[in-house]
């Protein structure tokens, strides 16, 4: 039985504190929100205690591990006490908006032998592991094209844009690990085209709205990410592997399984709503894959070091989408 | 080149007369039918010529083969002179409504050496053809169950049903035959149950709109055969092949290959709208398979004895439906 | 809070204590099992109680309901026995496999007030009731064809056939009861034809494992069932619905989502490995129904009246079956 | 009855001989190609005469037009030398490798009144045609995001490859077409990303095997298109059309119907083995568009401008690879 304390409970806060409750193996101690009826009221939903600060929970020693759940902001401070504190760590990506501050952070933490696990939780997504196995076990031969699209139903509000760091850290971040993980190689270069196209302001605060990445792997290999903050036709996340002999897909998934055949056409289920609809079975499965590495006393992973690389990457597609001009990753 | 002459200028005649007029091994020479200007459109229309009368057209000995596709009533009379003329014929189901008056015909042809082809065209379809294959290879065990459906779009005219043999005659004749091409098996018993439910004088004329002809086969395998003569989406026709090991089908066939991603559904095209446009590309293969064999002195199949099996199974569905109990096939 | 009592803990009794221990209004009180050890088992694994006898669990006052999931041959008299109890019971089906020993309890039930649903999961599973929805909603016209396949991967051991009523009863009535439930319309009559196909000993227990059931129904539609224990494909279990406007289908559901483009061929997932795989979702909604309905004072639905309907269609299937002829139901 | 010739007897020129030899509309007149003997063995095959001479050809006032399927670097030439002898023009692209030879033609040709369609044969594939209406019917809003694939299963000859203006040029001019008549929008930059996976000889003579196009469209739209020489898995052809509303997808075509469902996976048919067998229908129907053009007096579309412009795009694209920047099409 492992004790574990949440910091955040906000709407991912919330996710993981329901997933970790629901844990046999878990142990839900401690919740911390700056909003402290925010933390009150998912604490009583979850049977757990609130905390009034983060000192509190990090100085009780029966708390085996933190969850970090709280704001972008808040995430660097967060790693570096708990690491210091010999917590376990399972944090939300990305480690800061800032590569600089965020590498500090990295820095702090290797200073002290805290495992710590990145939530990159699509890696726990059946199809995508697959993919992975199927590139692992040379199925498809040399990686050559591969192909990715991730598109969500709305735009969020201009004042979370604002904060989140662009479409490409905020989007597209979870595409850059999935990219390096699933090929098992690394990017060398980034171009990035995009538009703003849903609202005017999405410009005004210097982001995009609709875009194309396109990284040239180390092997030549060349991957193109399509991004768009809202279709009409619900959350669209697919991905394609082509490799010198042959090709795998993550395709489209079902909602139901009912096909209504009609005059002149056959209609079937649509998309799923939203990017939760869609993952929300990653997530439970990334939180458990958590416990289940600091049970076993393994190292988790994904860890920082992959949480750095895709920040990494999203910097520099940034770089590339403000200044119009591919840009080479290290 | 091949010298043919075409019994018969209806939907079926024209057909065929096109496929004929389009194969450069073929010389379309008559076209006789009863109705003298509908004969002579189509002659005009194909460049052919018109016959006087069936005499003539037999008397010709530059005249190698006749195609048989005017109406049911006169294929057996058809056969017979022309099987006596030394020609070589192919012949539309069925052989004669009366089961008696086809086997006399069988017998009178069968006692010249007239090479004879009954068109039962599915067999041309090429994903039955890969069925078939599938069960003669082994590749989906010993066969246990098969499901077929036959489902139009339209009720034809009282009049026709009138004089159609019934369903069972009309409409699944075809897939009796398929049944025992596609499996190599022959049926021992059927069983069918009916109704008439898309108007009521289909039932005045004593025939049913929609059946379901359950066959029990040599080897203890069903075959469930589903039959309706209007159905609201189109034209289906698909066929299963279950196994002891795996299994086969030939399933929906696609018109396009647009789909439409909506908001709460995806839309694809729809099925054909009737028997024709999904089996067109049938009657050219089975006709030019007909010009292929009498090319190479080869005997063509399907043949009169195929024609012959299926008239019995027919015969034996219809007496199962007058009758309401399983009825034993010899 | 209702205090929920368990009869049986073999595979299906196990499968409904632990979706009880997981709902949050349930308390699992008791768990009696005829096996003492099996029952003391799951009492452990989910912290519940062992009950010495039938008549402690009856006796307590506590106990708001059971759940009965102990063999066939118990279900008559748990039936009665808890109803005079005054407990809301949930029953799995059938209800005996004497369809006048289950029509004596259901009479003895009926002269006490008790709540009692009977377990056709499959009602629960939303592809099935997406159809029934579609009937309802009068989206397909008058209902005129229905096509239901069942198809399992193994064939049971011959001990089990033996005691199971029969491939009519055993495998075939959740699908009588959803012919019922899906088209609201009633069975006139029915025709089996079947084989023992996998291995004589079927026949020799008197029992088939590849069958097709016709029923005609109430408005003459036709509904088509096959039935096989053993195919090598998996678990396949699909329904058809054909109106007179048009047919609805809760088809094939995959697996996973992942396709495989190889050199002349697309390979994807394959089916389900076998039912409890294809259906376990549908046995948490199924129980999760009782316990609401049992909370709102609601009687539950499915009921014993359902369920002796698909026992006297299961009968008469199976009298079909035996005399190879078609077989009223009242 | 017009009267055509045909400059050329390749494999594309085969291609157009046979289908104007099998149009009633057409009587193919002469075939001329540099190499007499290709030209004789055509004209054999399809009763027509030879010509000595391109000049017999366009001196010949009983030819009303003619069909340019000659080798690239004949085209300009024969196209201005046809437009001054008065003759109608269906012209293979692309007009010249150099975009200033083609655009002297070009202007050449206009000098006269002769017209002249250029063979953008896919236009004339009916999913192609039916998301270009989608578009124009307003049915998926603004476009925002297209998605094309291009993928081939071989690598041509290197020596094909020296002289073929490289993959934007050969491979990716139809896909720029299609861009911009589907969508009804004009390219204002592109980005090309490319690699020589395949054989290493293929960067040796200045050209990529594997590449993505990126293109701004005026609307700001993105427009990405992969390019592949060789895959493992057949001909893979597909277009997205993702709009403000809804999406539009030209999908998979499948070459057969068949399904294999076996123990853990189902498998279908596989992709076209190549780029004729995927698109040979639409062949016959742009020549036939001609046809219809020229015997009602309508200008043929697509035309020279199409033409021209799906070069300049090519060119910036070549320009793009080359220089590895973003390039602004004019």
């Amino acid at each position: 039985m492992k004790s574990v304390a949440l910091f955040g409970a906000g709407f991912i806060g919330t996710v993981h504190g329901r997933n970790l409750a629901a844990d046999p193996r878990v142990s839900l101690s401690y919740i911390y929100d700056a909003d402290a009826s925010r933390a009150a009221s998912l604490a009583a939903e979850l049977g757990a205690e609130t905390a009034d600060s983060v000192e509190q929970v990090l100085g009780d020693p029966a708390v085996d591990a933190v969850v970090i759940a709280s704001s972008t902001n808040t995430h660097a401070d967060l790693l570096t006490a708990s690491a210091r504190a010999g917590k376990a760590i399972f944090c939300e990506k990305p480690i800061d908006l800032s590569l600089e501050v965020a590498e500090r952070a990295v820095a702090a933490v290797e200073r002290t032998d805290a495992p710590v696990m990145v939530d990159f939780c699509r890696r726990f997504d059946p199809p995508y592991a697959a993919l992975r196995k199927a590139v692992a076990d040379g199925e498809i031969g040399e990686v050559e094209l591969m192909q990715m699209s991730s598109r969500g139903p709305s735009l969020p509000p201009i004042s979370y844009l604002e904060v989140s760091g662009g479409q490409m850290f905020d989007q597209l971040i979870h595409f850059f690990d999935l990219m390096c993980w699933i090929t098992g190689l690394e990017p060398v270069s980034v171009t990035v085209t995009g538009s703003a196209l849903v609202d005017p302001q999405v410009a005004e605060v210097g982001d995009v709205d609709t875009s194309v990445a396109v990284l040239k792997l180390g092997n030549g290999a060349i991957c193109q990410i399509d991004a768009q903050r809202r279709i009409g036709y619900g959350y669209d996340e697919r991905i394609e592997v082509n490799g010198s002999t042959s090709m795998v897909e993550a395709g489209r998934q079902r909602t139901g399984w009912v096909n209504h055949y009609e005059a002149g056409s056959v209609r079937t289920d649509g998309m799923h709503p939203g990017w939760f609809e869609r993952s929300e079975h990653t997530f439970k499965a990334s939180i458990g894959a958590f416990i289940d590495a600091i049970e076993a006393g393994r190292a988790p992973s994904p860890n920082l070091a992959d949480g750095l690389r895709a920040q990494r990457i999203a910097n520099a597609a940034t770089t590339s989408l403000r200044e119009g001009r591919t840009v080479a990753i290290d």
